[in-house]
């Protein structure tokens, strides 16, 4: 199956997910592999999605929220999307 | 890749994700079909998104929401997420 990158992403959705991903993890003063290994994601995979260089699965978004205590939904609110 | 399938959603998240796809869809009167069409997703695929048995990639949750003319927020708003 074929690897859908940030290529695909005509939109500019990723990076907007990414920086609402980053700016809710700096303001909790967590690294960024601390929030990888409290979401149970690879810290290189957790780079990729800050930067919108993956096209995140929503199981991991979900994750990603439960680490950072926040709804789902806040993150693409925060991302205007 | 191992495919992450609904086995791995402990939460129900991905069956809250679909509902919440399907009752917006049903809402517009548009077939399974049409709004798989429409986003540009498999129709099988979209079936089992809709059943919450497909770990949905972030990227065809936005192609959805942009097919269903409403936010991708929206989605996860009306799924309680």
């Amino acid at each position: 199956m074929a690897r859908i990158s940030a290529k695909s992403d005509n939109t500019g959705a990723l990076e907007q997910l990414g920086a609402s991903i980053r700016a809710r993890r700096k303001l909790q003063k967590l690294s960024q592999e601390a929030l990888a290994d409290s979401a149970q994601i690879d810290r290189a995979h957790m780079g990729k999605i800050e930067r919108g260089e993956r096209n995140v699965t929503f199981l991991n978004i979900v994750r990603i929220a439960a680490a950072l205590g926040c709804r789902t939904s806040d993150i693409l609110l925060d991302a205007d999307l």
